[in-house]
């Protein structure tokens, strides 16, 4: 690509390295964007995340799916939080895992449960977890559950897999250090994404493991897609020098949790009061269940025909075929009064 | 990210569709791109390229990789030209395929020997070839080769994937169209890219396949990456649409082939007579044989040692423990006259 076409379209700062922009660049990822995130990950997160030990992938959904494939063998046990990311449970799937479900309190993953499950499937390759404002629920694990966890997986000598695209979005309390941040064994390997504080499109995500690991998942890459974009991540390098990041999340967290209260004020409103739901502390969404039997996989039919929709339950969970009557809400996405009437419609329905 | 970031960066062009640059996009690509697509095709290539049969890949690296992962099951046999592009020889061993390699003539795959092990291999997943300007041989399938090639793959009812980034980069003669231009029957997976002919770091390529081939990629593509990085697929668009990249691509193969003539000549003049070397019409690079039992694997040690660097053929090989004499040079990274200096220099070694 000619040089002052790029000059044109990107701006002096952006075109003044145009062999990075457009030649092919290191697999790991744009050495400055790399400094920057292990710089952001120890201020933020309390993560020491080594030069070696970063890879930035295009997107943590390509995290996912890489570590699934170093790992999983056909037919591999692999422990996820249900519900948990559909995303997620894919790339897992299409390594050939054989998913088990650890169930979700209102503190997040069942820690009882998952010692059991590890005990009785010693051969687990790894445990899945968003720790943070989890998908779909919401809501996180506070401080002391996970040192909890890490000691479980520590002692049961397993790999943990932290995906924590919220982390910056939590909008209730304090930052709570990541699992990661109290790896001092390699065990967790962290998945980060710009895709919720800045833009999904960029398609920006990376993983922070052990340098073994990472070595592993960078020839992984090599053959998926040789390097992530430049041009994305250079964007991000030249915003987060020229901008006020944390400034910008203020902004975000500000608006979701604005929204999320619209939309809590709206379930308790007009709900039925059957229905449960949980009190997201960050993120994007929130989870209901109708608890009234009824199979959301059939009742989205008819909140699409009022123009209101939502993710069913059954897409979250291990087993898909089993009816669900939970559902999916996102409050990020809509402007404030449409949330309301939203919730309304669905509410109408329920109560009809 | 705010929409003025944005526009300050990338200009009002880029900027006009915020939402498409931004947030996430459709997984088969940014839908004026895959038009553009289409047309070029048709008018370059002569492939009639459906509206359902395009998935934009983040390179073609990755339709390769994806390609392999949907149709092939650990130890399926895939027959692949020898010497072969190492990222296709990876990307299919990693999901697990038997390679089996089909000697090249001069005139491209060898068909008789490719009959007969489609014979001998009746359950094979597809055969491999970069049809024109290969890597690493810089030779192309005359058209009634291809012909030839295509009515093989019908009778044996195999699919075959037709790699084809250096099509537009032939020096000599006319574009030959590709073998998917004759395809009939979906039998052909053809891979594209514009990494040569305009910047490897944009990491954006494409697959032109039956739908329901496209149809299965797409679902790969949601695991991989959801979708490729919409900026350098909106900068390609805009590229091409304020700028004549015939006239560009023109220039590249101007440039190719006087350094490829240069190189050629220097090899004359420099390397022993014993050295064989092929006589690329159009791409990247040439493969040498230096016929002398020397393993070109040890002898890249001395030629480092004098600031010179090759590809060992064995790079390129389906068995990459058996030694080779050949190598692969490139002639398209380097001004003219550190070409005809790195030629001499390795001439000095070999004759030395």
């Amino acid at each position: 690509m000619p040089l002052c076409f790029l000059r044109r379209r990107c701006g002096r700062r952006l075109a003044a390295d145009p062999v990075a922009a457009l030649q092919y660049g290191k697999t790991n990822g744009y050495p400055p964007l790399i400094g920057l995130i292990r710089q952001r990950l120890k201020e933020k997160q309390h993560i020491t995340c080594g030069e070696n030990e970063l890879l930035i992938t295009t997107g943590s959904q390509q995290g996912l799916e890489m570590f699934a494939k170093i790992l999983v063998n056909e037919g591999d046990t692999v422990l996820v939080e249900e519900p948990a990311f559909i995303g997620s449970l894919n790339a897992f799937r299409s390594a050939g895992a054989e998913l088990i479900g650890v169930p979700m309190t209102a503190e997040g993953m069942d820690l009882e449960a998952l010692d059991r499950l590890l005990t009785a499937h010693p051969e687990t390759r790894f445990v899945y977890t968003i720790s943070t404002s989890n998908n779909p629920t919401g809501i996180s694990m506070p401080a002391e559950k996970r040192a909890a966890f890490y000691e479980i997986i520590k002692k049961h000598r397993v790999l943990a897999a932290e995906d924590d695209p919220y982390c910056e979005l939590r909008f209730c309390g304090e930052i709570i250090p990541p699992i990661k941040s109290m790896d001092t064994c390699g065990q967790v390997v962290y998945f980060g994404s710009f895709s919720k504080i800045l833009a999904p499109g960029l398609r920006v995500g990376y993983v922070c493991a052990d340098a073994s690991i990472i070595k592993q998942l960078s020839m992984a890459k090599q053959t998926a897609d040789l390097q992530t974009p430049a041009l994305p991540q250079m964007m991000i390098v030249n915003y987060v020098r020229n901008n006020d990041l944390d400034d910008h999340i203020r902004l975000l967290r500000d608006c979701y949790a604005r929204k999320c209260g619209v939309m809590l004020e709206a379930i308790n409103r007009y709900f039925p009061a059957g229905v449960t739901h949980t009190v997201p502390d960050g993120g994007l969404f929130l989870w209901c269940d109708l608890n009234n039997g009824v199979d959301t996989n059939e009742f989205i039919r008819a909140a699409l025909s009022r123009q209101v929709a939502f993710v069913p339950g059954y897409a979250f969970m291990v087993d898909q075929s089993v009816k669900q009557s939970s559902l999916r809400l996102n409050f990020s996405a809509l402007p404030a009064e449409k949330i309301a009437e939203g919730v309304q419609r669905l509410g109408s329905l329920l109560n009809g």
